[in-house]
């Protein structure tokens, strides 16, 4: 999909996609997801082949060999079908050419019938040996009924080199940053919002999609600046996640958004995003309780978890809209699987425009030698950890606050100096489950530096949130400034 | 799907399940994954009704108000559909009368044409409405133009008590659990299945589900046995999830399996059974790098990160037949979601039947007072650790082995103590990535638990694996007996 997006409306090359499906795949959602687009965009460079040979891995499939059954399916949703015998070179040959002529409006499905392990009559049309190697008898009776060892050389025709194709453009050196005066509410999405903006000026070659919540991720910035770079994956967020990859692998720089919680649709897609290689950008909107009166349902409360665990991957969480804005810049450069975590809410900028956060960063709000206690926040919990050590100050304890705005690579140089100040007393608070992200991140990073002696108060959601307002909810998680003072406070009396 | 299921196949009761959709949410593939498996189970009494508003959260929808489209889909996907005007009390009367009836063989999928905002003429079908409170002057002008405060009470007719209701029968106490002879090579996955098969002949409420590799996680020795109860979810692992919240909210007891890996594909849905306070029981084979040929892809190497980061959630990670046996057993007894990881290979049986596995229990398999070092595994590393473990005590050096069934919730007081004994030194080896897996919960449980010194040793699978024999990947991801044995000796020339 993302391949023959590009392909159609970015490099406006005549390329086809070719994908090759098993049957047994036709059960998977997200197959409709994909065909359902491809109509959408009338990617009639997308051909896909359908090889229905009726046999899963443990058995007949649903459709069986029901080809009017899948035609009616494909048809529905926009492609244009032709059906074949799979075994037949020459109707095989037919349709690969009527496939590649397209029709200038929709996708092609190619239906071909085919019979399981045709040619060896002992397997032939049997079920139980999917994925299953011949044992050696087997194996030389199997190649004698095919016709004893043979050494063909098949030639085909080479293809075409385009001579259109855009070579990866690097990212300008200066991009037009946008600028936030400190202390001026600015959720951090509207950040996203203008910095992608800002990119998509700078750069041809940066692409936005999103899940038909654009107007809540800020993407629609970018789309109304940049229609022709916009795709609106609607409601389909393993698409929204596939486009993105099919994408990158023709250079350009995708960033797909949608509300964090609903990333966890399309978590094989991101997995497998990783094990492909890809260059993909995630930003997750409205994370953690913080979102308030729409309740658990659309509260991310996994997704730095699910994150994290991705092979390679990076994990941005930042507090304001100046770090939000550099972090996003440092995204179009950086390669994997990178995410971003934005807030719903509106909180003061903290940093000056022009300040640096490097990817694998940190950066000390509060400090001194004498620091009795670190408060380690990201995102909404770093203004919590903030307001936590005005009020320690206030009881004349002194507090360091780290701002943990890079999960994964994070800066463990930073983590160990604090503790290393602060005699191992770390509060960690995060709008998040317990299992996964910041906390374990924070001691993780700790533990593998080496030794180490750590009393941590760990500040998380642990129950099932209601709805209500911000402040209502982050106080019953008990992530807010009064429970951050109050574990402060434990800790320094426990020790 | 699950609760129609339920109705048709095992309760057999009259009742239907009428689902509401919104038009928007008819681009997801996990849609047609339901409606695909209710007319392949011929769930006459699913009756989706789709208010087809023609404008989603950010502006238009896909199809709009293409209902012969969305007509073609359903039907083509093997529903019956009812199209009406959504705001005609009489169609709509007419349609859900008709759909009530059933037809015997089909789902009902009800289209009804409706305008977003209809009796209000500031936003009747107007863009940017989508989730938001009117100011209280438009709020005021809205009743008025919709006729004014009005108190109307309706009565409709109570539904009949269904007669035939079978209640919750609890867990019988002494199942035939299936004895493993010390020392036999089981996969634990084959644990699984003989387990489930006895279960569901100790316990009518006992069902299965599989995502077509219930040849592999070993569901098919229950589906052969009970295929009454044993519900084929084909390669749609959204809807095998959906499908068991269904079953549990009829108070059935559903297992529903595939490979660890492909539950990624499911993610928001297990989220969403927390949420929606569910009694699921998920059960992952093939997990790790240990699966050896197959490559990454179907390698679960992020799914204990995935499910611990689930509220409420149980995380089991059996390493022989005998705990896993205990443990599937337990898991029919265990609300909210829980989940087991089990393993492709067949390794030695360590323990004697009837000895007992409680959930947040932990092992000691070997352990003394003077013990130097402690080396925590669980499935397929727990074997490693214990080889490991007798390489050290060949060199003088005792190690205590824990096999860490039990992840979530965990044994804290089990761990505590080996942190004491062992002068914090840990070595913790997990077929899993680093972050969110077994060696997050060993450390989180113990910083939870109080001020802790610790020198931790994580070993797991920190790069890109490749295909290959288990025994080969285990020792690329430095998970074997010999980097365990390496691990454990630099622990103790650290210190």
């Amino acid at each position: 999909m993302g391949i023959a997006l590009a392909g159609k409306y970015l490099d406006r090359l005549s390329y086809r996609v070719w994908v090759l499906c098993g049957d047994s795949e036709m059960a998977e959602g997200s197959i409709w997801e994909a065909l359902d687009k491809a109509s959408y965009y009338q990617l009639s460079n997308l051909i896909a082949i359908v090889d229905v040979n009726r046999l899963g891995q443990r058995g007949p499939t649903e459709l069986e060999w029901n080809l009017d059954g899948y035609a009616r399916r494909a048809e529905a949703f926009g492609a244009r079908v032709l059906t074949i015998n799979g075994h037949d070179l020459a109707e095989i040959d037919e349709a690969l050419a009527t496939a590649a002529e397209g029709d200038g409006s929709q996708p092609t499905v190619v239906l071909a019938r085919t019979i399981k392990g045709r040619g060896f009559s002992e397997v032939e049309n049997h079920e139980g040996w999917h994925g299953k190697p011949f044992p050696e008898d087997m194996a030389i009776r199997a190649v004698a009924e095919l016709g004893g060892e043979r050494s063909l050389r098949i030639r085909s025709p080479l293809p075409e080199t385009p001579t259109h194709a855009t070579p990866a453009t690097p990212i300008p050196d200066t991009p037009s940053t946008p600028k936030y005066p400190i202390g001026e509410k600015v959720a951090t999405r509207k950040a996203y919002g203008d910095t992608l903006a800002a990119l998509g000026a700078d750069h041809p070659r940066v692409v936005a999609l999103d899940g038909e919540v654009s107007n809540s991720t800020h993407a629609d910035q970018f789309a109304k600046a940049y229609p022709g770079r916009y795709f609106e994956m609607f409601i389909a967020e393993q698409q929204l996640v596939a486009s993105a990859v099919g994408l990158s692998v023709r250079h350009y720089v995708p960033f797909a958004s949608t509300f964090a919680a609903f990333f966890t649709r399309a978590y094989d897609f991101i997995r497998m995003a990783a094990i492909s290689q890809a260059n993909i950008r995630l930003v997750g909107s409205h994370a953690g309780v913080e979102i308030g009166a729409d309740g658990p349902s659309q509260m991310a409360l996994e997704d730095l978890a699910m994150m994290r665990a991705v092979q390679g991957s990076t994990v941005l969480y930042p507090s304001d809209a100046t770090s939000t804005a550099a972090l996003v810049e440092a995204m179009a450069e950086q390669s994997g699987v990178s995410y971003l975590r934005t807030t719903r809410g509106a909180y003061p900028v903290l940093y000056n425009a022009g300040e640096s956060f490097p990817i694998g960063g940190a950066k000390l709000l509060r400090s001194s030698p004498d620091d009795a206690v670190t408060l380690i926040g990201a995102g909404v919990t770093l203004h919590a950890c903030l307001a936590a050590a005005e009020r320690l100050a206030g009881g004349g304890i002194r507090a360091r606050v780290i701002d943990l705005y890079s999960i994964k690579p994070i800066d463990t140089e930073a983590l160990a100096a604090a503790a290393a100040v602060t005699n191992g007393r770390l509060v960690v608070v995060e709008d998040h489950h317990p299992e996964g992200g910041l906390g374990s991140a924070v001691t993780d990073a700790l533990l593998d530096a080496g030794p180490q002696t750590l009393r941590v108060a760990h500040l998380c959601v642990r129950d099932l949130p209601g709805s209500g307002t911000s402040e209502e909810l982050l106080a019953a998680a008990g992530i807010d400034a009064q429970h951050i003072e109050a574990a402060a406070r434990d800790l320094l009396n426990d020790w």
